[in-house]
């Protein structure tokens, strides 16, 4: 006998992203969504309920708007304190990165802020993006340290990631980023800190499982995939996922390491070539397209989506939401923006942040509606799904499920 | 003896834009605006406050926030009905736009929404799109026509503007736009349409005052130079500023012919050459650069802004907010990406979207915060005016100030 604890009916349009149908995106006219506690109990086209009197349930109208599984964004440095609004300035004036950070700005700048906060501090500064982000409808959203670059710091870092997962309605998966860039301990030598990592940090990660991957800056200035190797190796032995920035900036061998360690996903490749693509295809590693990053960042050349379709891979879109490169927390202007920037079809770049950004995660139980999985939803203003991806920073919730709670955004402007 | 009815206190920066200081943003730390009904009275450090007894005046509090004039939206085709969303899938699948324009989409099927409506039902589609403006901090927006594109829908959509700037706490700026496209009617024949306008619809709108300006898309496949020329002419003896769509997608003389006919602004200008920019810059156009646009349709080149910039034209920044190619009701996103695809610097871009804004609309009692213009202000909810750029799509405001009228977007997600 089914049971549900709450209906959401009258959805005009349901997308539920299980690759059914015309683009794959499983799209169901007048959809019926049960649910029961924090899971999908059922999902179908009205005509075909299979619970003849649902009355007594609490429902939800969705007034015939669009929904889709709730956004996932599976990857970000979203959890950061303090401001580089004056680097972007000055970036904006032609000031290079090098000269930003000889002024004692840059990644470091963030470093310091991140250093002298405590896990209280930490959250009390991401609280407001993640809310920001549920208001948009992503109901999971990746949390990378890197902005500690010490023992203590990146610890910091992931259990603040984990308390906001624990508090709040948007779900947390964590990533241990510690090689995100050489602190300034280890100038010079980017192997002394990756020792460091591997030896002090990761053993203490993996024990208390602060992070379920491990992530590593493969790039010209930060780590080669020679340093990287042994690290992430040591990782996926003790249990975490590997996954891998590559070819952000220039080749350096990110995605083909990637490829070799069978990694969970690899993000930007703005420089890959079609080796790397049929190397990421050929192993299953999921392509991460970060458009806002690429558009932030003045000159820099777009990841190309369209060939990693075509090639095979699965392409996740992720905001990238740091202060440095991305200043922003909006998943489908990302996924707008990889539309139009790196070619893909506006259902892949929906795919990217739903379906395809749970495998990024490693997340079995959501990215789809589908019955037994969590009932994380988006209910959109209008009535087509597209306006996802079409309604640049306007793509606000009507309305969001996560984990078979329903929120939803106020909308009108009020005299104070 | 001044005399204020409103008090806006504690902005920790507020950056007038009047031109004075570094980078001529007029930057004042601790500010206080003395407001008196619709205008500002006074502005200056709290240091230097002139009445030294408040008590009693209304005070809004910012909070040690930054501040900004409220924001000038100078180019948008906002008014319209429809949607577009489908256009935007299929084009991402590879369709042209011409493949679009043959089953009966592009500009057609909104001309077909907006010839269909009442001016209500103008109004209640574009509403909500205004109300989204507002709050951002947008307090004045220039609403084209140019999707009736016969004589009684193009009243309609001017009268449409008319009303909602009546209502609104937005102000809106009306323009004839009929010119915007070659309608069904005279297919093949842009000369007869051009006719029409200049004999049967111009000087209807100068008689009852429905529109400031006249605007042409000068463009292939839309209208030459030639066939512009004595349209603009006619409609700035009947009194109306002089507004062109140049150079958007190939050179087409659009930006020539606004530097002859002295135009207020031109518009998109991706395609101008060194010579085009040295006329514009003698003739005292002010160019508006159209980021948003340029991003959303795949492949488009980018303004020129810094070249525009260095060789002397007012540079201003708008949304050019319209369902085909830039669905985006968000200006600060719009000035964001002046200054990663255009190059302008930060302080240009929010120039752009204030006081050359104000210039494009030939408006002197806005775009500045001084003492005698309207009080029109934003308050942002971050402590840096730079905030405007650097936080893509997620720069909503937390107060908006209209013609002294104080307004407050509602902020937190709540149990449905």
């Amino acid at each position: 006998m089914l049971w549900a604890s709450l209906v959401i009916e009258n959805i005009g349009c349901l997308w539920t992203m299980d690759g059914a149908g015309a683009h794959g995106v499983g799209a169901i006219d007048d959809a019926v969504v049960l649910i029961d506690a924090d899971r999908v109990a059922w999902v179908g086209p009205r005509a075909a309920l299979p619970v003849p009197d649902l009355r007594g349930v609490p429902r939800v109208d969705a007034g015939g708007r669009a929904a889709l599984p709730g956004l996932i964004d599976c990857h970000t440095h979203a959890l950061f304190l303090g401001d580089r609004a004056d680097e972007f300035a000055r970036r904006a004036r032609g000031e290079s990165y090098a000269q930003i950070m000889a002024a004692g700005g840059g990644i470091r700048s963030t470093m310091r802020a991140v250093r002298g906060a405590t896990i209280e501090q930490l959250c009390d500064a991401t609280r407001p993006r993640l809310r920001r982000m549920l208001e948009r409808g992503v109901t999971t959203v990746e949390l990378k340290s890197g902005y500690g670059l010490n023992v203590d710091s990146e610890l910091a870092m992931l259990r603040a990631a984990r308390r906001l997962g624990d508090e709040d309605g948007i779900d947390v998966v964590t990533t241990l980023l510690a090689a995100h860039a050489i602190p300034p301990e280890h100038e010079g030598d980017a192997s002394a800190w990756i020792d460091v990592i591997t030896k002090d940090l990761l053993p203490h990660v993996a024990r208390e499982k602060l992070a379920s991957a491990c992530d590593v800056f493969v790039e010209q200035g930060a780590f080669s995939a020679e340093q990287a190797r042994p690290l992430l190796r040591r990782a996926r032995e003790l249990g975490l996922a590997v996954r891998v920035h590559a070819e952000q900036l220039s080749r350096s061998g990110g995605a083909a390491l990637a490829a070799e360690l069978g990694a969970r996903a690899a993000g930007h490749l703005e420089h890959i070539t079609a080796e790397d693509v049929e190397a990421l295809a050929k192993a299953g590693v999921v392509c991460e397209v970060l458009a806002l990053a690429q558009v932030f960042l003045r000159g820099q050349r777009a990841t190309p989506g369209r060939a990693l379709v075509d090639g095979g891979c699965t392409v996740a879109v992720a905001t990238d939401c740091n202060p440095g490169t991305a200043m922003s927390t909006d998943l489908p202007l990302a996924a707008g923006l990889a539309v139009t920037q790196c070619g893909l079809t506006a259902e892949e770049a929906i795919a990217g942040v739903t379906v395809n950004a749970a495998r990024a995660l490693g997340l079995i139980d959501r990215g789809v509606v589908a019955a037994g999985k969590r009932a994380d939803l988006v209910i959109l203003e209008g009535a087509t799904p597209l306006d996802l991806v079409y309604r640049w920073s306007d793509a606000r919730a009507h309305a969001v499920v996560a984990r078979g709670r329903v929120l939803a955004p106020p909308s009108s402007l009020v005299d104070a």
